[in-house]
């Protein structure tokens, strides 16, 4: 199941198979389908973390955590399923006496049918072959089709394996989840009339050239892609009065973390004019030294990036971009990347805003320093949409119309923290107006499992043939809405 | 703000800060809005009902009734956001000794902004200037922009002058609901980065070709599509047997009511070959008389669709479809749509499945005769995605396989029932598989109001800035998740 040379409709046929018999398990067998994967990748995390180490240089530590978040996420996948909100099942009663007369009428929701998983390069467990996309699928019963990642296949393989053998060993059907590499078998995926919808984490043209595919197509699918975020901050000015050495040292943090290539690194900070701020970062900021990055083309593209954001002038030719602190000129692939500040001002943004508003892959961050709020307001709205958007204020501030404007552009919005660090939980959401996402849910926390789900009514329907979660005694036990009033049990 | 020869940029600026002043106001306030619509629409019935009359020939007595479910459903969308479910309001305290700690995090649905709605021909009420994808996107707090259908312009006025005043003295901002008419107007309207989603009910063509722009854009948005449906409906080889007459009655009335132009008509019939059900289906929609339709192009449009089922071959040459009763020759324009029933035979449309499997609308349905329950499951895995399917069959029959692949095609299962008639409810599903829907969303019954939603969590956000709903103390007393566990409030 893990090779490149595999006949793709042999994966998408026992896919649709398996998806089949996925969707008539019960809730209970699928969650323990999810603990044997779990189970089976705590127990190999030390080959697993070595591998992934050699092909990502990420290290040991963080890819450890790394694997510690992967399977507490497919634990929390059958958590959700058991608890049983997630089917949305609705039940209303018959009403001969209605005009018109109403029908029995029960609702819930099920597993779409085979996915397709779109690998990330940055996130080599969480992101990829048993991460959150492969996780929220399976739970609900889908099967599952991984595209691995071209920066770390044998990882992508080592894991799939592991997957592979959790769920035989589970009782899961064959053929629920595969791992096919290769751009071509990629697009092809998104083609084939058996996948029902694709999941993606990657670059804003990769995926948007996969979303033109999937939406294309004869019987359009839904894509759900994260594509690419810049994640604005805003520091007012109380703040960086009160607070500078705390918010420096937190920012230097937050965008040199993993050698920035995480997708919610603050790479736009808006600042107030005129303050001692920027020196402050680079202060912060001369400890990070330089980091490997994930591969040598990634490490190549940095300096690219960096010189493109460097070049920027104004309408008359002059300068638009300072370099606060590092340097422009490095050779990432062979030293690692380097921290790199940028500044600006809002009033060159304002006038150039398709070129100063583009994500730089790497430990890069650009202070835009901005005149007042109106000036804020203003270049806010030009900023695409954003997985994150932040905030530092002082208790007594009033920022509600930033956090609504906020609000607007982001699907998480954060107060006095930094937004690298996703809690995979209830609440989470992970995805935000375009191009952040491509749709109106989420990749990680609960809820992303909606993605993978269809609603189904059956109107008058015998007990016999409808599924547990909408008879009448409610057998699972579980939250529904009967005639409009919501019943935990 | 009825006039096709408004400036768009005025309407859509208007639209954008009224999206803003709905988004802000309480859930109380915008089901007063509703309420003062619905209000508003029935005080007028009479004045309305004459003129949609005019325009689509349906009749006082259908047009009656779907004033009052159009209103209805105004109401039923006022219950759903006061309830407060809609929201999903979840909290996830902050756990400070969590590895790595979780910080506090609540998320909620907010509105997407200004909502474009497309008219239908069918429903010059409940799927037009005032229906549910209006009553949807205004109940969640968007601005809505409604293209009329051409098919009634005079109703469209109309009725959004009695909307717009509705609003107006009900204390909705000004701008949150606009009409515009012409297909120009109306392309515009899907390409506007103001406009953040489409409602849309119409053809297959029609729908596919603004699905297309839709997510073509730079910034793609969601299309909420219903394009076509055939809604395939079985009977089994019992139930013909034990009631023939019951089921011919039952099917002759729903194939013809409204002269067949339900986008829940039963447009393909499987039947058990060599049976008398033809005969007793043509004796009863003998005195089903020809009706007119909607327009004199839909009219023209109908012997047109005729002609081309019937004139279908098979592979030898020879025809492919007999017409049981009725007559291809007719001039509908003029006489009215009479009925027409067809017969063929699976066998001849597992050769054929792209020519006789097309939507024919208007009161016409195709009986395909199956040769037992395998070659039923073969065809009926041809059918394109229905909004609905309805299966006959007797109490003691095992149909459980042939249930899940219907809900495998079709949005709602219907048993021993007519798909016509779509119940307002909160556990109704109206939409399927493409090209039923183009979307995992309904566009009637209390879920549709998701469709023009989008999740935001704030991150140890300050009470002061959160929306009601998210406080500690639940001033709302709305049901929430609060740390994994359900709360009713």
């Amino acid at each position: 199941m893990t090779t490149a040379t595999l006949d793709l409709t042999a994966v998408t046929t026992a896919a649709t198979r398996a998806a089949k018999a996925a969707a008539a398990a019960s809730d209970v067998d699928r969650a323990a389908w999810l603990h044997a994967v779990a189970d089976a990748l705590d127990t190999n995390v030390t080959e697993l973390v070595a591998i992934a180490d050699s092909e990502t240089r990420l290290g040991t530590a963080r890819l450890t955590g790394e694997v510690a978040r992967t399977t507490a996420q497919l634990r929390l996948f059958a958590t959700v399923i058991t608890e049983g909100s997630y089917l949305e099942a609705v039940i209303d009663h018959a009403d001969p006496a209605a005009t018109p007369p109403k029908p029995d009428l029960r609702r819930l929701l099920k597993p779409i049918g085979p996915v397709a998983v779109f690998s990330a390069s940055n996130f080599p467990f969480a992101f990829s072959v048993a991460g959150g996309d492969t996780a929220s699928a399976l739970a609900v019963g889908c099967s599952v089709i991984v595209k691995a990642h071209s920066g770390h296949p044998r990882l992508s393989e080592r894991t799939a394996e592991i997957v592979t053998g959790a769920l035989a060993a589970a009782g899961a059907p064959e053929g629920l989840f595969a791992l096919v590499s290769g751009r071509e078998a990629g697009t092809a995926l998104v083609q084939d009339p058996a996948i029902k919808a694709v999941g993606f984490t990657g670059s804003i043209p990769g995926g948007r050239a996969l979303f033109d595919l999937a939406v294309s197509r004869p019987e359009p699918i839904p894509f759900y892609g994260e594509l690419g975020s810049l994640n604005p901050v805003v520091i007012t000015a109380q703040a960086v009065q009160a607070r500078t050495a705390e918010l420096a040292a937190g920012l230097a943090g937050s965008f040199t973390l993993g050698a920035g290539q995480f997708c919610t690194k603050p790479g736009l900070v808006f600042i107030p004019a005129g303050t001692g701020f920027p020196a402050r970062l680079a202060e912060a900021a001369k400890d990070k030294g330089a980091a490997p990055m994930l591969t040598e083309r990634i490490a190549e593209a940095y300096p690219d990036g960096l010189r493109s954001v460097a070049s920027m002038t104004d309408a008359t030719g002059a300068a638009a971009v300072e370099v606060v602190s590092g340097s422009v000129e490095q050779d990432a692939a062979t030293n690692g990347a380097a921290p790199v500040i940028f500044r600006t001002t809002a009033t060159l943004v304002l006038e150039r805003p398709q070129e100063l508003l583009e994500e730089c892959f790497g430990p890069t961050t650009l202070l835009i320093e901005y005149s007042g709020p109106d000036q804020l307001s203003e270049v806010l709205a030009l900023v695409p949409g954003s997985l994150t958007a932040t905030v530092h204020a002082q208790p007594d501030e009033d920022v509600s119309g930033l956090v609504e404007q906020l609000a607007g552009l982001a699907g998480r919005v954060l107060f006095d923290g930094w937004p690298t660090g996703v809690a995979v939980n209830w609440a989470q959401q992970h995805g935000g107006p375009y191009p952040a996402t491509t749709s109106l849910f989420t990749s990680v926390g609960a809820t992303a499992v909606r993605r993978f789900q269809r609603p189904v009514a059956y109107q008058n329907a015998p007990e016999t043939v409808l599924h547990p979660a909408l008879r009448e005694a409610n057998p699972l036990g579980i939250p529904r809405r009967v005639d409009g009033v919501l019943v935990l049990r």
